[in-house]
């Protein structure tokens, strides 16, 4: 059966798996202070034209958000973020665990929009008195969101500066942050993420990798000890090398937006393969993940012969359903996904 | 250089490794719900000799132990546990980010006493009213413990039958599980830790695997909703194959305990190295951990050909170290060892 | 000047502190264990009519709030609540820092409404698996609301019979409760709060005690050992006797419900001033809170005149500001107003 | 019958009692912003010779310390105390509710030892990598601890020359401050306090208030937007007058250490009334907390005709019990109590 349920359905890209396989005897320290995750942690402050950039390799996303937001908000702040962002709703109260507010501001095809945001910081700091509600301590974006949409540098720059102007960071989820910079359709790139962006992180499981996130601070903001934060919320391995050797090879030879870059041409092929049929798109995403409205009867019988996935229902008799492609998308699956439709 | 310092200085074992590679290109079911888990599961069931045993695979152990003990106590209790426990003292307070304390009592080599487990108990509950104080939800064990040693199916049996008395969970912290299963000195099996204790996990990082822990809850007991609870500690692998192909491999053809058992000889073959050059040890330890006495000047000098971990002062002279064996030892870098010695 | 401000400016009503006068001297057990609190205590279970209900008291009503959800709820699940609710947006964050979301759904004038409750929950455990987010475990609503609205017997049926459907608690913030239970629209009276709640306080701070709020636990419900959990939230007062030496004094001779039908025919008056004087309002409030909309101008002038608390926006010229009654409001006092306007 | 159980068996002091008459009917700002709280923080100012300190009112003790060391420690750090500290023992788990840990260290007598204190932190800090251990982010103590010991001007220099050194703050429990003060053989005053200290507090419950703590951050170090954590902790009272007009009482006129003197004067004629009769003290306590020793048989007795409080048991025959004077102590109680020993 042909399956573009998600980007995480096969293992780690071929070149990534063969470089665990090579140094896997290697005697190496634990705890992530290991020579690979020396090496990934400078091809990543390279790649990002970041030189004093802090680096930590996390195993996950969800993890990853509640780490960040956790450590970087005082007890008394909660993290901004889209109604439909990631941390707002599918993390299973991950945050709120942290003992922090997510404080929700609409959501715009899964992007924040700079204006609502100013007025709501503006709101918050104006006459009225707020000591008894949660100050707005950061501000969560995604990219790609969570329905495939990217900001562009322009968007990027104007919410860095509103963020600055309030001294509150700006945090963006890169859990598919490849398939965003490898978009035909992007002016943004990774050194554009560090500039903007005060902390944000390079998806390693949905982009190649089995497991692992690489959280770059761009502004000597690490917290302090972060380590131990780390250690405390169980996300330290004792085997780094695991994402050490990983985010490694993602960042040898380009290939981190090289199989990036192949998932945004085989996503392009499928809308063609869409849209030729006479489908229409729920979303326009310029990402991996397409957003195709089905009518129900139809959906049914794919189902038997293609794995999707079902997003939300559009209206009585059409659903919107998601179809993702990853490094490991083959055009001749595409293909025989045409023939289907 | 010859390295001892710990039992996850290496990858996983080849034919875990293997088993990744050959299954890397099968598209699976994210989260935990692809066949691997199931599989991996199941024989883990059966290995415990407990068909109705839930088990749920995590990421690491300090994660594990803060999952599992967050979600199974009630808000006004806390975890009794050995004051040298891993929960006690070196997951930066993993256990109280969880808002639980950890009763702290004596310990033992390591070894919590079932006696003055009961004395706690019987006093918290004796005459005076306690509701002040937090009450004792949980008693955690590790099983090898820090210091290496081993509880007897009679300490065990009895601890359980305490745990029972006051309707509290034995838990078991395994991390190291297989090197104590295949001690020469134990009368404690798989079965047994199934029987006694109401949770407990099986390490996989320390014994073969890149990362990943085994939980079962034997009495039917896994917390309603746990998956939940686990994606909302970030615990949850969207590539959750990652964690059932290795233990599904470890749990194949006995290799998790004949990998274990190789560690054990050669630990007793590092014993005996230590022994004929007039060695004595810290701790009679009959697992893969070995705590030996050095000469500060001794351990100068040594430290420059062999890599080993420092354990604690024992005099002003005097240190202990610890040198461990895992899978991956092999004999000649103990017998370079010997001449080193 | 004239002061409507809120509930809360006065000390106690003088029946209450004139009881704490007479007492003062008496020596009393600690931590609510005196005689006062099992007076207070057996008062209200006759009050509500339920014997068997399970009395706590408290000392504020955030805190409140936060003991209650944060002790009722599983790790696992969000309480939900009107987006308006005080534990949605004024208690900065205190549900929150007990490490669980609120859900928030729509307010209608404060209320919840009960299709939409229903339509959450039903699409909660529909088809689509949902154990990546946070479980719908408790409903939150404040009867008055903030807005000064009121349930109707009829209404809270429904909302309890959803609750018992869904096996999750109603959870009543009565902080206000008495000025509820005296309005001349309202058809719910105490019992029906004992038999459609399982859980609801009835507050003292804001109708005549100095502090104070008296949790009723309907059916047999208190969470276990709650004691030790209020005394772990910092809420247990060693001098007990300062909350029930007062709720013993608000349940005599029906204190309670005289001195909030006293606020609520003075609310009645006020009504009348503004209406007469050709003032519109910004919600229908049958309780001692009035939402007055005034011109901005208007306001101004009033503010130097009258205190009244800012209440929202209407449009650019006009605001929706609050006029609180109380027990201790005099009829002269609304008078003066009345030849302000 | 006498009762001599503890020092908060009675309500407020008369003075205190008839200041909160008198302003009853005043309309006052909500939540601590009237005038009572201005004063009152005022006078505690010039009390503590400390013109720039920040105080705030607090209602309970484990509040207290709940909210100061949970606002003051960062994610990574626990705070040190006395294994017999009031926070290590008899809070619940209050402090580790708000996610940190406590380390003890040994008590003696109740007292910390800065030799000790030392050692823990040059250890912490020494050679070894401890970044897999709980940070020490400040140290705990009480004053009169719960012994009734007191620490000397020189003790608290030193202890507060640790704590600078190493960067973390000193943290003084004061829920008995006032008998600490009026001891015959202490040497520290308040403003001894305000200098040694970085944060403490002045205990209204036990000396004079019917409820009440007045936090005091002595180097302009209170933690930003404070009341905003005392809100979302439910520690901020709707009717903050309550501790503002107590608070303002105590510090007029001297009444706080006048009353404190009182309970002093009455534990020493306790003590000459013990001693004459030939009974001995568990511990030799300088303040109005008395610990004797009784025969197992005499104190079954004396239990009948006499109010005082377990402690702990001596031997298999003999048991420290309490007995505490308090503002509200008559010195023909005492004479009473003497005949009957």
């Amino acid at each position: 059966m042909l399956s573009f349920e998600s980007d995480y359905i096969e293992g780690a890209h071929p070149e990534v798996l063969q470089k665990l396989v090579e140094t896997n005897l290697e005697k190496l320290s634990g705890y992530g202070c290991d020579r690979y995750c020396e090496s990934a942690k400078e091809k990543i402050r390279q790649a990002c034209e970041c030189p004093k950039a802090q680096v930590q390799l996390l195993v996950g996303g969800t993890q990853t958000n509640a780490i960040v937001i956790g450590s970087m908000l005082r007890n008394f702040e909660g993290v901004m973020a889209a109604e439909t962002g990631h941390v707002s709703l599918h993390e299973a109260g991950a945050i709120e665990n942290t003992g922090h507010k997510v404080l929700q501001i609409p959501g715009h095809d899964g992007k924040m929009d700079a204006g609502e945001l100013r007025v709501y910081l503006e709101s918050f700091y104006g006459d009225e008195n707020h000591e008894h509600m949660v100050f707005p301590g950061m501000v969560y974006i995604s990219h790609p969101t969570e329905y495939g949409t990217l900001y562009t540098k322009q968007e990027l720059s104007v919410l860095s500066g509103i963020c600055r102007e309030y001294k509150i960071p700006l945090f963006l989820d890169g859990a598919r942050l490849g398939y965003g910079l490898m978009s035909y359709e992007t002016d943004v790139t990774l050194p554009d993420m560090a500039k903007y962006c005060d902390v944000f992180y390079i998806g390693g499981t949905k982009v190649g990798a089995l497991c692992g996130e690489a959280v770059v601070f761009t502004k000597q903001n690490m917290p302090e000890h972060f380590v131990t934060t780390v250690k405390q919320r169980g996300a330290l391995l004792a085997k780094g090398r695991l994402l050490g050797v990983q985010f490694d090879a993602l960042f040898t030879d380009n290939l981190y937006l090289r199989i990036s870059r192949h998932a945004i041409d085989m996503a392009e092929v499928l809308k063609r393969a869409f849209r030729e049929k006479g489908y229409s798109f729920h979303i326009d995403s310029p990402t991996n993940q397409q957003f195709v409205v089905l009518e129900n009867k139809n959906m049914e019988r794919l189902k038997e012969l293609v794995g999707f996935c079902f997003w939300e229902k559009v209206d009585e008799e059409h659903t919107a359903v998601r179809f993702a492609t990853s490094w490991g998308t083959r055009q001749e699956d595409i293909e025989k996904l045409r023939e289907i439709l």
